[in-house]
């Protein structure tokens, strides 16, 4: 039980093209040629210095239970859209090809070889829908996390807005809020499956439903202790803190304001605490910030803030925009003629180039067996993901994630880390084309 | 099997807060008092003049599957969020209350009591995450797709956008948009899940697997027939349609562009078919549509639309701001103290008002058992969903709620249906603020 997204089957998490064009190049024999398949982004959203890779993991499981069992083929049987060679074909499917990646955590800028996928066109290209809906989701609430976490300048972010996008891209919210950097999240399937710590005390239906404030504090005192954190401002926000203090005493564990102009109430709070001799009552803060809303109360006694909508809508970039694009052919590169797009056959590989300081001076993709002449500060960004189908050993776990993230915002150019809108913060160079 | 998103519990897709405040309140004996939740949308997006109701028919699903069985009560054990006292009650818990609101397809407005909850503090409280997560992201979707509809004039427009956006959130997306008027969906787990009718062809990367062009639109047209989709924009659009009806015939069913100046491209491509004999074959357009691009394409010689990012995305407002908010405890009236957001305590109803001519007038929000006087061309809004804990008998389906939409557009004074920004269509009144 328990909402199985992945004990179930993902294969019709599809586009029905990607079945036609099964069908089709299984019958003319297309489908057994051996291809390259590469997810990357043309672009940054408008204005972003960098993207953060996040999904690979939730890939990988996808790709393990893309399965057509007896209820997907008699779906597809009962709607035609495919005829009956194909739906035997794809009855014995299993995903047997290579897969390379950025690691999540990994910063990403255009262009970026984020995944290759390398296996016969038939079963590389039924993974390209479900490959990019967990990218691009995943990609963009984690670039939005990581600048809300760079503003809050080692001040903890609570993930909470579950309740602001579908309920299942809450769970893959949260995991990706985590690998920008949140410290926990409001939610609960998020805890379970993935082990990020969660967090969560009272909304303001509890204080409503008590006869008082005072009442309301008391019964949430009673029930988890003084270390609680108390929500002051139903009604009168200094009447709230004075109530809180003296249901509490001066060891209450933190208040959160919840509305209103955050930073004046927040400075006006810390003062009123630290009459009442609550001088270690840590305040929260929450209602609409986003990443220039945590930037702006950076001078301010808030000691953890709460993110709900901006981050799981990605703060104005909801998807990131990834394409997995067919970019070779039995050996041979191939690229869709274009004029304004960046369309570059051929398998690729990336390094980053560093200063001897460590700060990142160039993202390099070159073809793939030809790599530049190494230099002494260069780190190769890809790894292997999958082999003949098998998810390689001792893959990055979250908490991985986690530090190669702070690594690389360590590493960018001091304006790479500005929120204002801006280029790249390092170039992308594809030394094949000088 | 098959991502059984409700088959499984929704149990733990929930705030990790409603949980904590159960254990409080069940402890002081507050649990137990009689609530009324009210769902509603204290604004519309930024512009917009009016919103779409999608998700009410996943809610009621989420609500019957939210159980917590043995998995949920150890998970909550080990991660001790609540008391043992609160995990016993859980283990018993069913939604035993009653639940009103808005049909799917029905327009809402600022402060329209979309979803109206009853039961006891203890029942209700647990439903919040999960159902403004369904309500917010389908309703979001729906609002879009709407616009889109009412732009496209008539024209179909097929849903593409599963690969931007989560991948399960792909699956209710196509349902909102179906909702909100399109045609069909590329999704085929929403096929197989909602009955939706699904739709695809071929990509960029069956052309590019070809040794040629004439090669994979013989392979496609031998395998789909005349009556298909031939992408004509891999290489030069021109020779792309000569290929086209040479290889097909002037019977082919219709040619896809996906990129560049799409409404300069379609009358030239028109022209060029013209000439070819193909007099009846389609034109499909696709490539970063959202319903202004479709609104300039209306004078186009344009047969159907493929709508991807913008739609998943809500176009600019991925999700509804829709809040979850306790109205009534006890039959009395409750409400946050409040500055500048719209808190009005008490149970609610809601009717519309149309002139004779049965264009709207004015969203009527009224005190729950004072409906005003009735007009003759009043319409109640919200229905029965739920009753003692189960679904009512006879609620709306998909195809109802289309028509419901069909028939609000219609009703809605004419600057209603603008794409520019402006203020919603009607306005809300609440008479017994008068």
């Amino acid at each position: 039980m328990g909402f199985p997204e992945t004990h179930g089957s993902t294969a019709l998490l599809t586009d029905h093209y990607e079945l036609t064009m099964l069908g089709s190049a299984l019958a003319d024999g297309t489908g057994d040629r051996q291809c390259v398949f590469e997810v990357f982004a043309r672009r940054l959203p408008a204005g972003r210095r960098y993207g953060v890779v996040a999904g690979t993991g939730r890939v990988l499981e996808a790709i393990a239970d893309f399965r057509f069992t007896d209820a997907e083929i008699d779906q597809l049987a009962a709607t035609a859209v495919v005829d009956d060679d194909t739906l035997s074909w794809l009855a014995n499917y299993r995903f047997g090809g290579d897969v390379d990646g950025y690691p999540e955590g990994e910063l990403y800028f255009p262009g970026s070889p984020i995944l290759t996928v390398r296996g016969t066109f038939a079963e590389a290209v039924l993974l390209e829908t479900v490959a990019l809906s967990i990218l691009n989701h995943d990609s963009a609430i984690a670039s939005a996390a990581a600048r809300m976490s760079s503003a809050a300048h080692g001040r903890p972010i609570i993930e909470m807005g579950g309740r602001r996008t579908h309920e299942m891209a809450a769970v893959a919210a949260a995991r990706a809020a985590y690998i920008g950097g949140f410290a926990t999240t409001s939610n609960l399937e998020a805890g379970r499956r993935y082990g990020i710590p969660t967090r969560g005390t009272v909304a303001h239906a509890f204080m409503l439903l008590h006869d008082s404030e005072e009442d309301a504090f008391r019964a949430q005192v009673e029930k988890m202790g003084t270390d609680t954190t108390l929500l002051v401002d139903t009604y009168d926000i200094t009447c709230g803190i004075e109530t809180a203090v003296r249901v509490a005493g001066p060891e209450l564990g933190a208040i959160r304001i919840d509305s209103g102009d955050v930073g004046v109430l927040a400075r006006k709070a810390r003062e009123q605490l630290d009459s009442l001799g609550a001088k270690d009552t840590r305040i929260v803060v929450s209602g609409d910030l986003d990443e220039h809303a945590i930037a702006a109360l950076r001078a301010e006694p808030v000691d953890a803030y709460g993110v709900g909508t901006s981050v799981v809508t990605g703060s104005g970039a909801p998807t990131a925009g990834m394409v997995y694009k067919l970019v070779e052919v039995d050996g041979r590169p191939v690229a869709k003629r274009s004029e304004n797009k960046a369309s570059r056959g051929g398998e690729k590989s990336a390094l980053r180039r560093h200063k001897p300081t460590g700060t990142a001076l160039e993202e390099v993709v070159y073809a793939a067996g030809q790599r530049p002449e190494a230099g002494e500060n260069d780190r190769e960004l890809p790894i292997p993901l999958v082999r003949g189908g098998k998810p390689v050993d001792g893959l990055p776990t979250l908490e991985d994630s986690r530090q190669r993230l702070r690594e690389g915002l360590v590493s960018l150019p001091w304006e790479g880390l500005k929120l204002s809108s801006g280029e790249p913060a390092i170039p992308t160079v594809f030394p094949q084309e000088a």
